[in-house]
């Protein structure tokens, strides 16, 4: 790893393998004018390398350009004076903090692999006159004297049975499942000598708009291979809401079930043949989604989910067997999936509080997902709340002018300068800025306003004369990106009415958090964990996000990022029946609450809709900042 | 019902609806002298009216044909001095006997009706925000203040679960489902609405020959409509070892099990057609039939059953879902079967022995299904043992020269004089003779028997000249019917080898009684109860098949006829599932011994290859009836 010190401001940090020198000060809070995002057109990034040895452009007028720029040895390097330190610069940087806590508790919890399917190697007896039972008493027998109990066996293990118990001489390898609901394990399947080596299982997490999923070895708990991909329910409806919507048209519900199954079944293939295994070794499928996500895989009507009073069809759904619903894997392989508590707090939240663990430790926690239909849940070993919130699509970059998904071309990260009020900005493939999306929106309203050009009621400084900051046609903007640096050669703007947009999203999670923990007799500064859970979390930067008020302004070493714990937790569950059972208790403990119901919510709501709030001492850090910004 | 006194005998009997003077005069033992079985073709059965009313054809030499006389009033009938009054007709009619026992021990077992599958009729209070719960929650939370448990239900169920609760405004009928296996009840199915009075189930016994079936309301425990048909599986092999043949050709199971399902099906429908009722009121489909039976309607691999060391796939089978079958019914109907005990001792016998109770009394009990493949159990409420006997098919008709299924034209009861050796004959459907079926063949051989026309040994009498008795291609033989009476103009004839073949047939049987309760220790002496199931017991004459040594001659009021017990088993298993754990104890509890493998069977055998055996104190009433008649 190679040095990178930033002169003039003695900043030094580790550049990371191929990261370039923009991106490198970016993260290390250093500002350089980049108004291209990184495409190397615009020329702006100058920067001059005065030691070590460099990969990059370099430019007429001299220097280099930042966005080009990968060290081959420790760098020093100097910023034209025209750029300016930001105190951001001496963060630390939270997210790594956050994995290794979450690797440490998860590979504490991980210790006991005890899968819900479980193989074992038989060496039977083959018959003779003296002992001429029935092949199946015989499968029966030997099981009992392993399990100490007669498994249940489904009549489709018949037909296959004579055959695969004469294939090498009564030496077989039984799957066992351990139904849920059932006191006695069912035989799923048998197969001929012994196969208890290959014992795999898939976890896939069914977001609205991506499919995550792993190959999991059940005797290592290993993750063989990974792999995702978008929901192909996205071409029939951006979110929740319209997906329902298309459900009810004529054969809709059918046709959103077999395209998400469809494409599930693809990452399977997908997953083997990177791991060069067969399908036909995998045993369990453990699927964890929102509630609409899960009723629409199983095929069940989502309609009453968001019709009041919001009723699922399920909330704890029987296991399935694969091939019912379309899915590769073994002879008899069984579907399961994490529980749902309501109609807006799903599985995915059920399945991501069981990888976090808290509901087992005593810290008060805040576990978090941000998206258009934010959840919340707060408790520990006591006691767990939790609420859906409707935060809008503002953190997806909807309703929001340039706003878009976090693809390439997406502006990710912006800071701007306190003084010249020039942006810095990095896209997402460092391609030419086509959008914003969600960490981007963030970022740049943070600097919007510690930067002075937006005050703490959401509106632009009006006495200020730069060429940036104007009045448009939708009102007044801040011109992030000109035409000439843009990939449509249109200006990228940020209007007032996207900050409101903004600052609605972010009132509506905040205020959701102080109502959820007002309905359990607690309030924000008690919180000892705050736990960021979503893909979302992951890319979000906290000191911005606590900047405008969408996280509590609590300690900074209360946050940990948990990544896709969704997904976590559906490897869990498949990993270990305790895990498993620890999703039903969870989904049982968990109280939901409805935040609209609330007496208190709505002033909670229009307290939020300010910088970073109404009341300022609910942030010290951030009014500290200001003031010591004055 | 009107009375008919034969003269010259003063024999008097009770006319049954419809039958003719003939039929009568067979049933009390009154020869009179009928070549063509009925037909009224052979013009031999005069007989004259002295009193009473008749309709009938008259013959022109006076008098009129017995075969087609039927009494208006009470008669007094003259038989011609050319025939003669036979012992038989002091006997007494032990059929009617038995049935009156067995309907009383089944209304004494029937009146606890407790159906595997129950209905339910809850109101559910609809959901709003206050109790927003699933849709399978309120469900299960309204099964559970009934049952006192929650319920297990299967994906299916959801799908339609949602449009069903809301169809009558979350009044629903719920089908609750025993497993056998599980400790907790499945939910089948929900219907809108009160439906708990349409509940129904079908018994079906899977003959190898013929497919009985019953519709039953499982409210009332009535019987609704009855149907039988053959077993469309005939077609590829007539007995079960041509069956197990057929099925190691391509697709041969795969046809043989389409075949019997596809035929049942349509039984079903025809049932639920005949009673005015839809096929989607039924919930349970409970089968009985032989292991092949069993294993072919499934699908199952059943090449193992016949080969050393005769292992089936399974004994007790897991409950199937009827459309997984193909067969109709309500959604989640659910198919049981009954257990079998080994290779050649199926579910039919279980379930017969299920409805005959004589495992729950005191009473020694021989318990007979006489055919090809013959079975007997032994036993009472202590133990229970079981064989199965390869008798061959003699008493189908097979291996007879002139031996036939039991279909019309079929002789079924014979009378031979004892002074003129003139006989009697009756044919099924009153048609002119094609041949003779089991219960004729048995009568025929009695009567030849007691006549002296064959001696103990099975010979012809070699000094009697006599034109039905003559040494044809195949040996000395009888003529039963000359050509000039037969349907197809040739003589009736019954052989040397054709009494061999039955010689071996219920040699097998006997053999097999006396070495069953030799192996646990008991002889035949001892027996308190013989049941006779089966369609063949329900024609057999008892005195003639004791006369012959088919069945052991013991006190005539111990012989019980239980008709068709594996479809009266499989009922009493659809009705109750206390019979159905019965069913599972008697399989249990049944020892199954290896006929072949006893040291004294064969001696047993050959000894039993005499008439009525060579151990003439065995058989105590025909040697007194034998020394009488000399
Ligand atoms: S050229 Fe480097 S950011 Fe534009
Ligand atoms: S005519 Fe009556 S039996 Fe032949």
């Amino acid at each position: 790893m190679t040095k990178i010190r930033f002169l003039p401001f003695e900043v030094t940090v580790e550049a990371r393998e191929g990261e370039t020198v923009l991106h490198a000060a970016m993260r290390a809070g250093v500002h350089i004018n980049a108004s291209c995002g990184g495409a190397g057109v615009c020329n702006k990034c100058r920067v001059f390398v005065e030691e070590g040895q460099v990969i990059g452009e370099s430019l007429p007028e001299g220097g280099y350009k930042a966005c080009t720029l990968i060290p081959e040895t420790d760098l020093v390097i100097r910023v034209p004076v025209e750029s300016h330190l930001d105190r951001r610069a001496l963060l630390r940087a939270p997210k790594r903090l956050a994995s290794s806590w979450i690797e440490a508790a998860e590979r504490a919890r991980a210790v006991d692999i005890e899968p819900a399917v479980r193989k074992f190697f038989l060496e039977l007896p083959p018959p003779d006159l003296s002992d001429n039972i029935p092949d199946l008493r015989r499968l029966k027998r030997g099981l009992k004297e392993i399990l100490g109990q007669e498994p249940e066996a489904e009549w489709s293990l018949l037909k296959r049975l004579p055959y695969v118990l004469r294939e090498k001489d009564f030496k077989v390898t039984a799957s066992l499942y351990d139904h849920p609901e059932r006191r006695i394990p069912v035989i799923l399947n048998i197969e001929a000598g012994d196969t208890a080596q290959n014992h795999l299982a898939v976890a896939v997490d069914i977001g609205t708009t991506t499919l995550c999923a792993e190959l999991i070895d059940l005797n290592s708990g290993q993750i063989l291979a990974e792999t995702s991909d978008y929901n192909p329910q996205i071409s029939y409806g951006e979110d929740v809401i319209s997906r329902i919507e298309f459900a009810r048209r004529e054969k809709g519900l059918e046709i959103l079930s077999q395209k998400v199954r469809e494409r599930i079944s693809g990452l399977i293939e997908e997953l083997c043949h990177k791991a060069g295994v067969e399908t036909s070794k995998i045993s369990l499928v453990s699927l964890a989604g929102n509630s609409v996500m899960t009723h629409l895989f199983l095929g069940l009507e989502p309609r009453f989910l968001r019709e009041d009073p919001y009723v699922p069809v399920a909330a704890f759904y029987p296991p399935v067997p694969a091939a019912e619903l379309g899915l590769p894997g073994a002879s008899g392989a069984v579907v399961e999936f994490a529980p749902c508590v309501a109609s807006y707090v799903g599985g995915d939240i059920v399945a991501g509080v069981v990888a976090a663990g808290f509901f087992e430790e005593d810290p008060l926690t805040l576990f978090i997902d941000i998206g258009t239909n934010g959840e919340i849940v707060v408790g520990n070993k006591d006691f767990l709340a939790c609420a859906a919130c409707s935060a809008g699509p503002a953190f997806e970059g909807g309703g929001i002018k340039y706003g878009m998904r976090a693809t390439v071309g997406a502006i990710e990260a912006v800071h701007i300068d306190y003084e010249t009020f020039e942006p810095m900005i990095l896209t997402i493939g460092g391609k030419k800025p086509k959008g914003i999306c969600g960490s981007g929106i963030i970022a740049l309203m943070a600097n919007l306003f510690l930067s002075g050009l937006v005050d703490r009621s959401g509106k632009y400084r009006r006495d200020l004369d730069h060429p940036r900051l104007r009045e448009g046609r939708d009102g007044w903007e801040y011109v992030l990106v000109w035409g000439e640096d843009s990939a449509s050669g249109e200006d990228i703007v940020f209007t007032e009415a996207d900050i409101d947009n903004l600052m609605r999203a972010k009132g509506a999670m905040f205020a959701g958090y102080q109502t959820l923990l007002e309905s359990v007799g607690l309030s924000v500064e008690m919180v000892e964990r705050v736990i960021l859970a979503g893909n979302f979390g992951s890319y979000l930067d906290l000191e911005q996000a606590i900047t405008i008020g969408l996280l509590p302004d609590l300690p900074r070493d209360r946050f940990y990022f948990i990544g896709n714990s969704s997904l976590r937790g559906a490897r869990l569950s498949a990993l270990s029946i305790k895990a498993r059972e620890k999703m039903v208790a969870v989904a049982r403990m968990m109280t939901h609450f409805e935040l609209s119901a609330h007496p208190g919510y709505m002033d909670y709501y229009m307290s939020a809709l300010f910088l970073p709030h109404t009341n300022l001492d609910l942030f010290p850090s951030v009014k500290e900042r200001l003031e010591g910004g004055k």
